[in-house]
């Protein structure tokens, strides 16, 4: 889809948005005109009043062989049976010279379905795919090629997009694999790139360097972050600094990412700002080399507590004021965000999130939730990864940049005196595999109480997912890195009696 | 679905949620010991690791006779085939005494598809439905079963759900037709109510009376509203009033629907806003008969803007500062809804929402959007309905609740002095249909201009469609009552290049 991004989504319901596919289609067939080059162009292509997602074959100005999509995924973030009409034609290859090759789109590689079984003989396999990143996604697609390679006793080659759309971060690391099932060409994830090789060539098989999953998830935000800034014409981004590890985090990765002339970051204390908050707040800034700027909301909170005391005297303090603290600085981070044409950036976690330990229009603020799907823990690994780590592309050039201070102290969010998460919550190492368990894994509780989990906790965790349903429904969109993202990946109505 | 709520959504992927549904199957069969009577029950039904949308006819507390949904939507809120599998098996009736009857789920009435032509000897079909209301789908429903009663000449019994889940509000209004396709029974709708009839008994034909659309879409929302508060546990709801039309709106139907004590309502004034506004919210609060207390936003909003002056000195006024306002109402409005554990109603309409023309995390603050789905000049509508006319259901007892200064001035958001809403967009006359042609319709920018309107107007709200996707992405649920609400109905990117 590379003409329209993807997943192009209901823009396939208009007409006029396929026609204007259909004239750069046509451009790009004409460009071909007296090249002998072999252009590969997936489109969405209307046809007797059905959309396929079809790739063509350009050659010469003509089209010299076309194919269709024949597995539609309607699973995680996946709609495609809402849009595409699915090929029930049964495949002709491609004959290249004496060679047979047989294209396949994306999820017709996962099964064997794409070609009848009795007529298997093969030259080539090429798949192209717009495949979301996921941690350990990777190892699927290898998994999944070779055993299209084995089967068909046959090269394959996988191509990946590069890029991100919304919340979806495509990886790349495009590769050839042997008929042996054998990677021989591992390209870069992350970045685009070029690759010549001759198919069936001896080439020796190189080691493929292992990634690890942090730096693989560390450049996967990276880059979510970036191009979401890029396509939606984001030169500023800024975020409130607590002093405390997701933001901290947070600021890294924008660091990393993009010019520090263009990042600015906010230090809003309230009175139960801690002034150890304050400190690691800018020895952190000092490190990646952004200014902060102090703006005090103590007196603000003031004033809206005073305005509300003719109705709130009758009542006891709860989690309003808390909540007031929390959106005033929502308040002043969307104020700069209008002024500064600058883009807020949300710092809140998965485990957060998922639990609903935030505050709608307080810190859920902002356009981009960018640790929207890493649970606390992997926030904190994150951290440490980072410290010991520099990758040639990062802006800021050298390690231990997040304060061991941030690092190590108690996780609080400050809204209250000596206020710690885990007054509400069980610790995040428990937390997180609870979570997991109920969110990515969709396990029943009675098998997560048999892992060696309270009972206690596992239900008081299972009522907090359920009863923020709602939050999350308006929580600002971030990029999917796990198998299970809190946005198109899970979809649970908020209106529900379900209570195990 | 009666045991789940519809749609059970994701629900569906839990084990536990499966394994609770089938407890309670087998416990309402074992009520049916005994028993004669038939007992029509339909759930998610899990066999050999698929899921099925199935119909059980229960019957002495046995199953005598099984059917499953054959037609799976997967448009518009419909993603059934994320869930269930689709039976391929033939058509079996149901044989009562020497009756033929077949029994169908929803979708499975809009096609012939559910039965083998040539074999179309039928007594009597039955239809479950839970389908969403919409304005215009009535007749949509009864043009269906007509075709599909004239074509198998026999009766149709169409049952379907009441009440509400998230979005969706079904609005019942079951019938039987004739085997002329003519209407016998049409029973009440947005109520619960039973029925007893013969079939094939030739009844006379009633007459149906005409519901006007303005009747139905107050009901609808009234529906929505109420089962979103009662479902959720919400006892208490208020909003803020500014003196305007869409506020004005939004507490009419809160008063015709909840106890009156339950409600509070807030006048929430800065400088701009005028006397008139005040005198209208105050004599609309009297109509109703709900007390209106007023907070005055004026010095939070000057707090704020001295503690942002050390950065905003540098720059002109701009949105920013009408945000601000925006933003300290929602703040003070959701610490109401914190400290008296009161749900928010959201006041925006649906041309607001759909152009951009709302604060994020200012007015569109609230856990229920209640004018979501309906455009602006449906709101005047609406107002002019309800003055005219007071159902038995309505709490308010009388007429003439909307002064007709609210139903007159000009609409205005009142965030700076002599703002208009008419200053950025064209009269509501002109933007609804715009709006209507563009996001209902889905129609091309050119098929609009030759309709009558100026390129420059549709190419200026197309474009405000498109870069306000990131503030609908956050924005509360509110209820579907058109055929293309801002929600599941239409999905589109944050980011895309798609220009005209």
């Amino acid at each position: 889809m590379s003409l329209t991004g993807y997943p192009p989504q209901d823009l396939l319901h208009r007409k006029d948005f396929l026609k204007k596919v259909a004239v750069y289609k046509q451009k790009i067939i004409n460009i071909t005109k007296k090249k002998n080059t072999i252009f590969a162009l997936n489109i969405p292509l209307l046809e007797n009043n059905e959309i396929t997602n079809a790739l063509l074959l350009v050659q010469s100005g003509k089209i010299i062989y076309s194919v269709q999509k024949r597995i539609l995924p309607n699973y995680g973030v996946f709609d495609e049976k809402r849009y595409f009409s699915s090929t029930k034609s049964k495949t002709k290859y491609f004959n290249y010279g004496n060679k047979k090759i047989e294209f396949l789109i994306c999820e017709d590689m996962w099964t064997n379905d794409f070609i009848e079984k009795k007529n298997k003989k093969l030259d080539l396999i090429v798949v192209i795919n717009a495949s979301p990143f996921e941690i350990g996604k990777l190892e699927l697609r290898h998994s999944h090629a070779s055993k299209r390679a084995k089967y068909f006793k046959c090269s394959l080659v996988y191509v990946n997009l590069v890029g991100s759309q919304d919340d979806l971060i495509f990886d790349g690391g495009s590769f050839v694999m042997n008929k042996l099932g054998k990677i021989i060409i591992q390209e870069k994830f992350f970045e685009e790139c070029e690759t010549n090789f001759v198919v069936d060539s001896q080439i020796e098989k190189k080691q493929i360097k292992k990634i690890s999953k942090y730096e693989n998830l560390y450049r996967a935000l990276m880059l979510g972050l970036k191009n979401y800034m890029f396509k939606n014409g984001f030169r500023f981004a800024h975020l409130g600094l607590s002093g405390g590890i997701d933001s901290a985090l947070t600021l890294a990765i924008l660091a990393d990412t993009i010019e520090s002339e263009n990042i600015h970051s906010f230090y809003l204390p309230s009175k139960y700002s801690s002034n150890d908050s304050k400190k690691d707040a800018e020895s952190l800034s000092k490190n990646v080399g952004i200014k902060t700027s102090e703006i005090s909301i103590e007196s603000l909170r003031n004033s809206i507590l005073k305005q509300l005391n003719p109705i709130f005297k009758n009542y006891k303090d709860d989690v309003t004021e808390e909540n007031i603290q929390s959106r005033v600085r929502g308040l002043i981070l969307m104020a700069l965000s209008n002024k500064l044409n600058s883009l807020l950036i949300t710092t809140g976690n998965k485990s957060e999130l998922a639990v609903g330990y935030s505050t709608l229009y307080g810190d859920m603020c902002g356009g981009y939730s960018l640790l929207k799907d890493v649970y606390k823990t992997d926030v904190f690994e994150l951290c440490r990864w980072r410290n010991e780590n520099t990758l040639p592309q990062f802006k800021v050039k050298r390690n231990n940049i997040i304060p061991e201070e941030i690092l190590t102290k108690e996780p609080s969010a400050e809204l209250k005196y000596d206020q710690k998460d885990s007054d509400l919550l069980p610790p995040y190492e428990i937390l997180d595999k609870i979570l997991s368990y109920l969110i990515d894994e969709n396990r029943d509780i009675k098998f997560i109480i048999k892992k060696g989990f309270s009972k206690n906790d596992v239900i008081k965790i299972w009522k907090m997912i359920k009863n923020s349903e709602f939050k999350r429904y308006q929580s600002a969109i971030g990029p999917k890195v796990s198998k299970m993202s809190l946005s198109q990946d899970r979809r649970f109505p908020i209106t529900n009696r379900f209570d195990l």
